[in-house]
C-alpha cells in the first residue's frame, strides 16, 4: 500500500513539495480553497490594472495534468484529527493522511480593528485585486463628475498602509497608474495631481532592507509623487478615509499591506503559535510533539542562525522543494529527513519603471539595472510557457508606451457608493452642469 | 456656441458615432455606466475561460484620449427631460443636450419569469461572463468531490437555453471545454463524459441564417457531443435544473441565450415599443415626434425593404457611422440627414474550433475555411493594437494545444452552493473517502 501524503495549500510552498513528489511512489492529495496557483509577487500589477487575472494564475490541475500520482481537491479544510489522521473537509468526505503538509500560507491583520478590512482591502488573492482596481478606478470616475472640491480631492487621494514590500510596489504603481496612464483621458480633473501617501508605522519604510536601499526607495518614490510618512500610526480607518494620530486623510481608496498573520492552521492542529500565528518548527520542518505533520511557507516559524525566516515565496518554495524530496527519499528508501537550510537568492522590491532594489546578502543592487534584472527573473519565475510570453509582451509594450490594459471596472457606480466615500462632501445633484 | 450631441451608450453603435464626431465641431458628450467597451461577439469565449475579460474590452477614455471635444462620462442615466433637452443621471448633474443619441443595447427578458434570472444567467457584460465561468467550473469540481452519482451526472449537465448564434457559440465553446481542456486532468471524473444539451423553442437553430447552414451547425454541435433539442419549450428553470416541459433535466450550469429585449430607454423617453422593446425609427434614424432626438443599434427598430434589421454588431455599427457622419455635416455644414441603409458584411455563427458559417447574402460559407476567415475577422476587428496581437497569440497557442489559460474560480466552494444545486441529491458527509 502507497503511503499517501496530503497537502494543504497550493502556494509557492504546497506547489513545491508536491512537484517533487510527482512520478514517485508516494500518493499525493493537494488541496486548495481555489483551483488555481496564484503568482503572488505580481499581484500588485493586477490590482493596478497592469496584468490580468489570468495572467498570473495557473490552474493547478493544468500544472500535474501529467501526474497520475497527484489527485487536485478544490475543498476548504475546517479541520484536522491528529488522531484518526484524517483532513476535513467543506463538502468531501475526511481524507486520511499517512503524511501532512501544512503550506496555507498568510493573511492581513488589522490589529484587532477587523472592521477596517472593509474599507482597507488587503492584497492576497485576485478578488483582493479587483476589489482594489474597481475601487482605484471608480474614485478617478467619481472625481470627474464632482463639482465638489473636497469631495474630488478625497477620490484622488490613495492612502498605502504599510512599507513592506507590497505597500511600496502598490504605492509606486498607482503613482504610475496616475501619472502615465490615467493622464490626459479626463476632461475636468488632472490625475497627475492625484496624491498617493504611504504610512508606515515604522522609523523607515522595506524594514527587511539594508538602510541605504530603504532610503534610495524613499528617494525613488518621491521622484514618482508618493508621499511618504514614516514613523506614523493609523488610528482609524473609515469609508471616507485614515485617521492619522489627530490628523484625518480623506480618502476614497484605501489598501492595507501592513500586518501579516498566518492562517489559521495552528488552530486545526490545536497548536499555541507566536504573535503572528506562526508554528515552530524543528530543522526538518516537522512540528515537535505531532506524529507525521510538516509545516511550511509563510504559515511556520523557522529559526535559522538565531533569526525567524521572513514571509517569502523563496522561502516557502525552498521548504516545498527540501521536504518533497526529502519525503520522496523517505518513502522511497527510508532516508531520515535531513535539515532544511535556506539559501537567499536575492531579496527584492520594485518601485516603478524604471527602479528597483535587490540584497543579496553581501551585496546589494538599486536603480534601473535592478530593475531589468527584476523584470527578468520574475518573467522566468512565472509558470508556464504562454503565460511567460504574454507577460513580457504586454510588459514590453507597457514599458514603451506607458498602457495598462486591464482597466475595467465591471459594475457601474452607485450613488450609494458615492455618498459610502463621503460623510462630508456629498456629491450635490443641484445646479445643472454648466456648458463649458 | 457649439452644438453638443449627447450620447448614451458606449457599445458599437455609440462608439461608431462618437468616432465619426471626433474632432469635428461638435461638442460630444458619450456616457455609458461602466468604463470600458465591450467586443461582445467574444464574451461567450470568456465565459467559457479561453480569453480574459482584458483581451475583449477596451476602456472608453483610452480610444478617445486624442480627442479633445469628446468627454467621456461613467454615469447611469435614470431619466430623459424631453421639454428642458436634458439627460438625467445617477450621480453627476443634469446634462443638457442639443441632439441626443440612444444607443442602449439590449439584454436578455425570461418571458415574465425574472425570477429564472438568477438561476440562468445571461451573457452580456463581462461580470455575466465571469458568472457562467465560475459557475462552470465549479461544478467539474464539484463532481470529482462528490460520491453521489445522480448528483455529479447533474453537476456535469450544461443547459443552454435559446439556439441562436449566442447558444450556438456556447454550446460548441462548453464542449470543446469538456472535449479537449479539462479532459484527463481530473482522478474521479471524466470531464468527456459531460453533457451539454442545447434547446431551442422554434423548428431550427440559427434561424437567421438559410436552412442548410442550421442543418451544417446541428451535425458540427452533435460532432463535438451537443445534444440539440429544437421544438423544445423551457416551463420552469431552478437552481438545479430545467424544465422541458413533462421532463426535468437536473443541471447545474444553465446559461440563458434567449428572449432579446431592447434596453428600457423607451420609458425614458415616454414612448410605445414592440414587443421587443425596441424603439421604430424614421429613414434617417430620428424617433418620429421627438425633437432632436436619434435611436441606433439593438434599441431601435429600423425597417428595410419591409423586414426589421436584425440586432447584429454590424447593424448597429453602421448606424452609428451613418449618424455620426451626417450628424457633422449638418453641423458643420447644415446639410440634412440622409436616409440610412444597411449593408449585410456576412452574418456569421462559430460552432467549435474547425467550424464556422458564414452568410453574405447572396452566397454563404459554412466549415474550416468559414472558421478562418471568422478568426481573421474577429482578430483584426478588435479594438487597438496590443489586444490584436495578444488575442491571436492566444488563439494560435490555443489551436495546437486545446488549453485554456482564463480558467480561474476566484472564490471558495462553499456547502451552501453544493446544496442549493441540488435539492434532490445533496452530498453525502457520511462515509470516508476510501483508499484508492
Amino acid at each position: 500500500m502507497s503511503t499517501r501524503v496530503v497537502i494543504i495549500g497550493a502556494g509557492f510552498g504546497g506547489l513545491a513539495c508536491a512537484g517533487k513528489l510527482a512520478g514517485s511512489r508516494a500518493e499525493v492529495i493537494l488541496i486548495d480553497r481555489l483551483n488555481h496557483h496564484l503568482f503572488q509577487p505580481l499581484l500588485y500589477q493586477v490590482a493596478t490594472a497592469a496584468l490580468s487575472p489570468a495572467d498570473i494564475a495557473e490552474p493547478v490541475r493544468k500544472i500535474f495534468r501529467r501526474h497520475g500520482n497527484i489527485r487536485v481537491m478544490m475543498d476548504e479544510v475546517t479541520g484536522i484529527d491528529l488522531g484518526r489522521k484524517e483532513v476535513w473537509l467543506s463538502i468531501a468526505a475526511p481524507v486520511p493522511y499517512d503524511v501532512l503538509v501544512v503550506s496555507t500560507g498568510s493573511g492581513y491583520g488589522y490589529f484587532d480593528h477587523d472592521e477596517w478590512a472593509r474599507h482597507a482591502p488587503g492584497l492576497k488573492t485576485l478578488e483582493d485585486a479587483r476589489t482594489i482596481r474597481a475601487r482605484l478606478l471608480k474614485c478617478f470616475e467619481l472625481a470627474d463628475l464632482t463639482d465638489d472640491p473636497a469631495y474630488r480631492e478625497a477620490l484622488m487621494t490613495s492612502v498605502i498602509i504599510g512599507g513592506g514590500p507590497t505597500g511600496v510596489e502598490m504605492a509606486g504603481s498607482i503613482a504610475e497608474l496616475c501619472r502615465w496612464t490615467l493622464a490626459g483621458e479626463f476632461s475636468r480633473i488632472d490625475p497627475r495631481q492625484a496624491r498617493v501617501l504611504l504610512v508606515e508605522a515604522g522609523p523607515r519604510i522595506l524594514s527587511g532592507f539594508p538602510e541605504h536601499l530603504s532610503a534610495y526607495a524613499e528617494k525613488a518614490l518621491a521622484n514618482l509623487g508618493v508621499t511618504v510618512r514614516t514613523d506614523t500610526r493609523v488610528t482609524d480607518v473609515r469609508a471616507d478615509g485614515v485617521s492619522l494620530g489627530d490628523e484625518f486623510v480623506p480618502s476614497g481608496s484605501i489598501v492595507w499591506a501592513a500586518g501579516v498573520i498566518a492562517s489559521p492552521a495552528a488552530s486545526w492542529l490545536e497548536l499555541h503559535t507566536n504573535r503572528s500565528g506562526q508554528i515552530p518548527v524543528a530543522e526538518d520542518l516537522s512540528v515537535p510533539g505531532l506524529r507525521d505533520v510538516y509545516v511550511i511557507g509563510d504559515t511556520a516559524l523557522f529559526m535559522q542562525d538565531g533569526q525567524p525566516l521572513p514571509g517569502l515565496a523563496q522561502v516557502a518554495k525552498q521548504q516545498g522543494q527540501h521536504l518533497g524530496k526529502g519525503l520522496r527519499r523517505r518513502i522511497e528508501q527510508g532516508v531520515a529527513l535531513p535539515p532544511f537550510r535556506f539559501r537567499n537568492r536575492g531579496n527584492t522590491a520594485v518601485i516603478g519603471r524604471h527602479a528597483a532594489v535587490f540584497d543579496f546578502g553581501r551585496w546589494q543592487m538599486k536603480g534601473r539595472l535592478a530593475w531589468l534584472l527584476w523584470a527578468m527573473v520574475h518573467v522566468y519565475l512565472l509558470v508556464g510557457f504562454e503565460k511567460r510570453l504574454l507577460v513580457s509582451l504586454q510588459w514590453l509594450w507597457r514599458y514603451f508606451t506607458g498602457a495598462r490594459g486591464a482597466r475595467l471596472i465591471s459594475a457601474p457606480l452607485t450613488r450609494e457608493q458615492a455618498h459610502e466615500m463621503s460623510d462630508v462632501a456629498a456629491p450635490r445633484k443641484s445646479g445643472a452642469m454648466g456648458r463649458r
